[in-house]
Parts: C-alpha cells; sequence; structure tokens
C-alpha cells in the first residue's frame, strides 16, 4: 500500500497534493498563510469533505501564527475563522472544524498567547490523526457488507485525497481488496470536475485494485444488468433525518439502484452529520463556476454564447439510503432515531 | 433560421460538417471516395442515425463511380456495402440505407452501368431529402405534445447535425420554438463525446433557442424538482417492442423520468425501426475506444494505466416510452401492435 500525503503540515507550512492537476501532474502546493489556505479550498487544490475540514484547522493555525504580534489577537482571529469558514458553502466538515477551533480559542482566552497557539497547532493535529484513524474504523465497519467477489461501484472522489489518508467510500473499497476479497470497482468519472476520473482512477491505479473508469452514462446500465453488487458513495452533509448531501450524480445513482434493488450505502464520519438541520431541504447547495463544464484544462468543449447550469452537489432523500457507514457503526433506519443516539 | 448543411453531394465529392471539431472550428471534410466516407462515419465526422444513413448512400455513390470501367462492377459494389454497411454496428438507419441501395442495384443489374450510377446517384439525394421531409412532418406531430412555456430536457445531438437537416428531437424543438411556444431547453453535455455540450449547444446558440447547458448528472435533480415538462431524445435503433437503443445515458433518464411521471418520448423516423428485431436484447451495442473517456481534445484527463468500459449506447425498455414520434404520428402504447401496423 503507498502512502498518500493530500495533508501535510511542517514549520509552519502547509503542504498540499494539487488535486487540480492529477493525475496528469504530481505537484505539491504550498500555504503560507491563511489566505493562501482558503484559497486553496476554494479553487480545490484540495477538495472532498474531511479534507476541508482538516485543511480548515491548519488555516487557524498559520492565522494564529500572523495574529500572534498583533493587536486585537481575538478579533482578527474571529475574522479569519469566518471567511475560512465561507471557502465552500456546503460541506459541514467545515464548518465543524472551524467551530470546534473557535472552541479551543474561546475557552483559553487567559492563557498567554504563544501557549494558546501551540494548543491551536495541537488541536489541528489531532483533527487530521483522528481522520486518518476514523476512516480505518470506519472501513472495518463498511466491510462488513462487501461480500467476496463483489462489484463496487462508486462516485467522486472518497479517498486518501479526499480525506487526512485512506478515504471513507474508498477507504472501505481498499479495506476490502486489502483484505483478500477479490473485489471489482466501477468508478464514475464524476463530471463536471471528474474527480473520478482523475483522482479515484488514480488511487486505485496507484494501490492496483482491479477497476474501470466508466462515464457517468454508463452507471444506470450495469445496475439494472446486475453487475453491481453495492454502491459506496461519500457524503458533504448529512441531516438528522438521513438526506444526504454528495457531488452531483449521486442522486442519480440512488434512484436507480433504489429501482433495481441494489443496496446503496453513504461512508461518512459522524463529523458530517450536521445536528442542527432536520431535512436535506436546508441544505444550501453550491453552484460553480459554469467554465467547470465549458473548459477542460483550458479548452474550451462548448460553444461561446451557451449558459450552463453547474451545481456542485445533490440530496439523496434517506428512502433512497440502505445504511450510513460512520466510525460509530453502521446507521440503518430509522434514520431520525438512530441519528439523534449519536449526538 | 440558420440553414446547417450536414451533408452536401457536389461534384463527385461528398462535403460534411466535420463534427469532431465543433464547436471550437468549423470546419468541411471532403469525401473523395467510399472509403474516405467509410473513415468519416467511422471517426465521427459525421453522426446521428439519419445522417449516417444518408452519409452511406453517398458511399455508394462514390463506389460506383470508382468501379464504373472496372471489372467485376457488381461484385465490388457488394463488397463496397457490405464495407460500407459495417462502420458503425448500432444505427440501423446505416443498414436500411445500405439494404435500399443493394435492392436498386439488385433490380437493375440489365441496364447499361452509366444509367445505373444515375439511378444510384438519385436514390442517396432521395434519402437525403426525403430526410430532411421526414423530420419537418415529424417535428409537427412532436410538437403537439409540447406545451406553452415548456421545459424541455434532450440528450446527445439530435439536431439538423445528427440529420441531412432540422433533426429529430431537436428538430420537434425547433418547431416548438418557432411556432412561439416559449419553450426553455436544458441540454445534457452527453460524455464521453459531449455531443450535447459542443454540437446541441452549438445549434442552440445559432438559431437563439433560450437554454441552459447541463452535466448529465445534473438532469435527475432537475427531473426529481419539476423543473423538466417533457424529454425529448432520439434513437439509434428501435425493436418491435418498442425497446430504443439511444446514446448512453438514455436509459437512466428514462428511469428518473418514470419514478418522477415525467412524459418521456422517442423522436425518430420510421426507417429506425428494426422490423427484423422483436426486442433490445437483440440489439448489437457497439463499444468504442478508450480514449474517449480518458483522453479530451488529445489532452489526458484519467490516469495511465486505468481500464475503461465504453459503450456508445443502452437500451430503454418499452415500458419507460410515454410514446415514439414518427413521421407517421405518435406510436403509443401496446408498442408491438401499433409498430406492426407501420411495416
Amino acid at each position: 500500500m503507498m502512502e498518500i500525503k493530500t495533508i501535510e503540515f511542517k514549520d509552519d507550512i502547509l503542504y498540499l497534493i494539487d488535486q487540480r492537476k492529477l493525475p496528469g501532474i504530481y505537484e505539491i502546493f504550498q500555504c503560507n498563510d491563511y489566505k493562501e489556505i482558503e484559497f486553496a479550498i476554494r479553487d480545490m487544490v484540495v477538495r472532498g469533505a474531511p479534507a476541508i475540514g482538516a485543511t480548515a484547522a491548519y488555516g487557524v493555525v498559520l492565522a494564529a501564527k500572523e495574529f500572534l504580534k498583533e493587536d486585537e489577537f481575538f478579533k482578527k482571529m474571529e475574522e479569519a475563522l469566518v471567511f475560512l469558514g465561507n471557502s465552500r458553502p456546503t460541506a459541514v466538515n467545515l464548518m465543524w472544524a472551524i467551530k470546534r477551533m473557535r472552541v479551543l480559542i474561546e475557552s483559553n482566552k487567559n492563557i498567554p498567547l504563544d501557549e494558546l497557539y501551540k494548543r491551536i497547532k495541537k488541536e489541528a493535529d489531532n483533527i487530521l490523526d483522528e481522520d486518518i484513524e476514523t476512516n480505518k474504523v470506519m472501513a472495518k465497519y463498511g466491510n462488513e457488507v462487501i461480500k467476496e467477489n463483489a462489484a463496487i461501484l462508486t462516485h467522486c472522489n472518497t479517498g486518501a485525497l479526499a480525506t487526512a489518508g485512506y478515504g471513507t467510500a474508498l477507504g472501505v473499497i481498499r479495506e476490502a481488496h486489502y483484505t483478500g476479497k477479490n473485489i471489482f470497482v466501477y468508478a464514475d468519472e464524476t463530471r463536471p470536475r471528474l474527480q473520478g476520473g482523475r483522482l479515484t482512477a488514480w488511487e486505485l491505479v496507484q494501490e492496483g485494485i482491479p477497476s474501470k473508469l466508466i462515464a457517468d452514462n454508463v452507471a444506470a446500465t450495469l445496475i439494472r444488468d446486475g453487475k453491481i453488487d453495492v454502491i459506496l458513495v461519500g457524503a458533504d452533509r448529512i441531516a438528522t433525518n438521513g438526506d444526504t448531501a454528495n457531488k452531483i450524480g449521486t442522486f442519480m445513482l440512488s434512484v436507480i439502484a433504489k429501482t433495481y434493488n441494489v443496496p446503496f450505502y453513504i461512508v461518512a464520519p459522524t463529523t458530517t452529520i450536521d445536528f442542527d438541520i432536520e431535512t436535506g431541504k436546508e441544505i444550501e447547495i453550491e453552484e460553480r463556476d459554469i467554465s467547470e463544464v465549458t473548459h477542460i484544462d483550458g479548452i474550451r468543449i462548448a460553444p461561446e454564447g451557451i449558459d450552463v447550469y453547474n451545481p456542485a452537489f445533490d440530496v439523496t432523500p434517506w428512502e433512497n439510503i440502505t445504511g450510513i457507514i460512520t466510525e460509530k457503526g453502521i446507521i440503518r433506519l430509522p434514520y431520525k432515531e438512530n441519528i439523534m443516539k449519536l449526538k
């Protein structure tokens, strides 16, 4: 197994694998201050809900470092927390990480700033380490639903690149592969950003997991024809009734899966649950620039003058979800009851 | 309304709009002999079931011209008919056009070859002219199912570029637009070849039809949320029970449409019906080169070493189809009975 270091913090610099350039170019993107970290999240140098959370936490570290010797430390820190929190609207892990850092700062207002900085740094490290640990526990639970010789369909990238390491849905796939289940993976390329074709395919090739890449249009036929045993996807935000926001295209898969009785699992840490919202209707769906659809690598693939609707996520209703695989076990129906138990 | 000359035959040369290069470059591809025509079909310089049929007919014309002064005219013509017929496996209009040319040749074996050549040329012209005429009649029938202010979803390209002119599903959209129905069109980009993003979007912009381009992953959410009133798609082959082969992704849309009670129409000339097959199970699905998924305009977008499954079409079962709009009217349930009446 190779180690993919998606996020690495060393000597007050955050190093990210530049996911905009994979699979063609493997390049490290350096963030020297918290504004560069906000840019990295917004421009999707780093993406994937858990990875965004950990990255934002290091943004708070770099902000603290910058403001350490300035006046109005706490006021400036609060502005930085808000600034980082607004970098992307849908992923709840981002808000969760920001909130965790804010709580730490606010409950340590009376200690020396040097000491506070150390604690902020330690908290970011904890978020990163916990995420990897969480993924590994989650992968073991998830592996229980994977049969020998299973054909698994996945969407977007939920691997080591989407997290601090190992992955959510792709973490389960890794676990199944390394426990010798002889699995086969179909990966949706996931237009418009092609996270499946660029990132998941890259991770699958790196790991030597038997797999095929498909256009998003192909999945429905495979599901109908009995060629998919289970579908595993990640999540960007889960409402307390189980409704799940995830990469655009997820909802479509869930309808096809339900129609043809194929199990459809969400794989996500419990930090992805937004206990403040009751249903998916309350989730804001990020709309991204039309150039994601009209251009690929700077090349125009749609005519001048065409308008585009480009939502980044959709919401899969709880009725279409077989189970939610978390680090605390697999949440099953009734979701509302079982999710509230975790609070 | 602009005129798009997809296919034009002049002075023994076939001129095709090179659809591989749209929308970036508008270029005419010249075919000087039948082998160049076979290449143009196979490499998708020209595509769309009706357009392929007419193009292949001119392939027969150029073959006749070439063999006119050689020995074994009829033997060579038969080889050319088979060669052209094998250029793409799924579209039945191709086989239909080849068969029509073969019948003409075989029923005129006793006339002078110069005269036969003229008749072959006339037959190809007829196929081209009839296709445009057919599309216009079809568009009028189709327009009956389009309400005022309708939001229409379409997939792939079924426009003037897919036919000799005007279009099938996009022909209905043109008709609805020019009869002042104030329609709005959502066009799927249609990975992997992006015929929606490249060609349909181009035609929509040319015609000034209000519209938005979407990634294929977006359609399901629009359908669920009541933002689509009707779905119109083309066809590459229709079995006598109504099962319809069309561009990959069509089946997926049909399942979502059925789930959310949105009317789903096929628009295709009756030449698309294959009276020799009873169900879609008998339709051979073309698998195309993996580079259609791994590369765009020569740029690699998936990692080296990843395997790909790339079927060009899928089969939508008759149960998911609200009606089949043809030049002879709208075929409705029961399909088997109503299709056989057309034979």
